[in-house]
């Protein structure tokens, strides 16, 4: 008898046909004789819907904040209720759990807690009366204040691993809209392949290169805590993919040189140019940056002009936080001695990854290559073991992964199927 | 400085503009310099969507239950969080307390909790901060299991009743869509009378007889404790109507004789026909009605017919817990010994309320002669000491409600303004 964890994301449970839906899928799952943990978020568009109305109220509402998480965590809670009274109506025993009944205990950051212990005992105790537990996802609790929180965004996928670390289970499945890791995005390169298995570090580069269908912060958990993640759809029964930790699973398996393109269109790109070329100035540039809050994703620095003893520094980051970093740039112009400050949001990033670049060589020169031939210019590159990313224009990146993953033979003989709506 | 709790029903807060609306009313009275303490209902017609979609995910679904507390309770904490962010937003500062957060102690009978304490330390706290203290409405928590429990009907009215009450507050304020309790329905007597004053005692009296403004529960709780209750509407500034305790007020003042006119569309009459007229039978057949749960209202015995020594016994209840007392009572017909069982859904009652009834006579003869010169027939009629209740055909109750109005001078000179909706 295995512990199973499993998450269903708004898509699953977008209305009330989708939370019978998967309610049978759980109720089969407990019927196999496993134990089964539920965490769900909320259905469809709650969210928005309940963020809109908040906007309504409160026009130039704060993002955050004690008030906007007690309003949010109602979708989730709605959700759990109707889908315990579902597997109940099904015949099996049921009970929903919210994040502070459940012992997801938090920080205070409203709107971006961090998980500072989970105490499960009541999951525990309602998974020894064969009960299954529905646990409500994004939502915790901080126990100075006595205040309920929110994770924040993949806070449901959060949760989910943060129970499975907790309640040492086998596997956290999490059931989303797509069959599972994709080779690169179905929606933009129909001939993506299923991934059947990925590493941890693999699928954080991938996360971080802009795949969409796990949140980089569930899966750093899931590594740091040793869960097992099952990528699912919950609207078919296909394998899905596995991701996981090759030490801890003690693979001997040859990993594929590749496992996949990531592409990403939400960032910006800015330039520090004719910054002064001497110790200290990034320093400062990126103390200010960070002061914004913001999330800094590549970074290059120009070789520097002899004759001018200056240099450009650029950078990206969300397009949502450049305003905030632009005004703090700006406001500091003399302290750091910039020339100018350019923005630019028409820019693309790709990031191909696998674990086998580390040690076959010729990986970048294939790449580069395979966008060349395509006259597609590379404006911007940075490199981990495992990765090498680099910035094209934004109109040129959906053509960038399309050739890249046929050089790296990635495509496959069949187009993939690819359901609507994604989950948070 | 007093502690004025407020509570706003669903139709003030039905949607951002309502929520506006109230949070501005709310702002002012914090600025008169009182300690305000807010009990808010779910907005609009919320809780009935949330129903609906259960019923869309279990078609059979039983009343009550942890997990149909759990979803509706959402609804709630959606129009706290609101309404607190909207107050912020006005400048003043707000907080608020799910029922659990606000010491709503209950027994654990989901979906129709009692109230077994209330210790509402946090909201004290709040007030002591110069905050607003926004309340859930309808929602507690039983801390033996640590679930979450729902007051039921009227659940609102009684969470705001019963914070006044554990807070020592000053007054109660229940705003409502109408402008007071009136001396009849202003919905059917266009003339009926904002009355000023009213006793609890009288109030519920009307409540029994079908005022829907208050629910009886919270008068009854309010009378208990000693709660001063101020009923307003939320869409104007009128002085509405003020239920008090004329012992603890100790009020000098000489009541008026007939406060008021309440009706009831909602109740069904069972007549036992051909009942053996011998001790205990009334017994055995109100045992077995009180078995199913049903609230039954009047009875009437007829006088027995001495040649067959047998007797019919009358009595009302709500139309929808008709059927499980006549299955009830048909199951049991030879233990009971009746001959026959009546079913008759096309009544009506009028109840005719005043304290002034007890030092004055020919109240009742008044009464009766208003309905016959309007050809009306009596069915059933039962008294209290400020009560006098009949039962009439259904279809013309409006008619007996307008004559006996008439009857006891009860006519405004103007028509009454009438909002539409209701709150819970």
């Amino acid at each position: 008898m295995s512990l199973i964890v499993q998450k269903f994301g708004g898509s699953s449970v977008g209305d009330a046909e989708g939370i019978k839906r998967v309610a049978k899928r759980i109720v089969e799952s407990r019927k196999r004789g496993d134990d089964v943990v539920v965490v769900v978020s909320a259905m469809g568009d709650t969210t928005d819907e309940l963020l809109d109305l908040a906007h309504q109220v409160v026009p130039s509402l704060p993002t955050g904040g004690r008030e906007l998480d007690m309003l949010l965590t109602a979708g989730e809670r709605i959700s759990m209720a109707l889908l315990a009274m579902s597997i109940k109506a099904q015949g099996a025993e049921a009970v929903s759990f919210t994040g502070s009944q459940a012992g997801m205990l938090t920080d205070d950051r409203h709107g971006a807690a961090r998980i500072v212990s989970v105490t499960p005992g009541r999951v525990r105790d309602a998974l020894d009366k064969g009960q299954i537990a529905i646990v409500q996802g994004f939502a915790g609790f901080n126990k100075v204040t006595g205040d309920i929180t929110t994770l924040g965004r993949g806070g449901s996928d959060t949760s989910a691993v943060a129970l499975a670390a907790a309640l040492r289970a086998d596997v956290c499945e999490i059931y989303t809209d797509v069959d599972g890791v994709f080779s690169a995005d179905p929606r933009v390169i129909p001939r993506a392949r299923r991934i059947p298995r990925v590493t941890s570090e693999e699928m954080l580069e991938l996360a971080a290169g802009g795949a969409k269908v796990l949140h980089i912060r569930s899966v750093e958990y899931a590594r740091r805590h040793g869960v097992t993640l099952h990528v699912r759809s919950s609207f078919t029964n296909d394998e899905g993919t596995i991701v996981y930790d090759p030490e801890r699973a003690g693979s001997q398996m040859e990993e594929p040189m590749i496992v996949g393109v990531a592409h990403d269109l939400s960032e910006a790109k800015v330039t520090v140019v004719g910054t002064p070329d001497v110790p200290g100035t990034a320093a400062r540039i990126f103390t200010i940056v960070a002061e914004t809050g913001a999330n800094i994703d590549m970074i290059v620095q120009n070789v520097s002009e002899a004759a001018t003893g200056r240099t450009d520094i650029s950078f990206t980051l969300p397009k949502e936080e450049a305003g905030g970093v632009l005004d703090a740039l700006e406001s500091h112009r003399e302290a750091v001695g910039f020339e100018q400050l350019h923005y630019d949001d028409q820019i693309g990033k790709l990031a191909l990854v696998g674990a086998g670049m580390r040690t076959n060589a010729g990986v970048s020169a294939r790449l580069f290559k395979a966008l060349s031939d395509a006259d597609i210019n590379i404006e911007m590159i940075s490199t981990s073991e495992i990765r090498i990313s680099v910035v094209t224009r934004a109109d040129q990146l959906i053509d960038a992964v399309r050739v890249v993953h046929s050089a790296f033979e990635l495509d496959a003989d069949e187009e993939a199927v690819v359901h609507a709506g994604t989950g948070r």
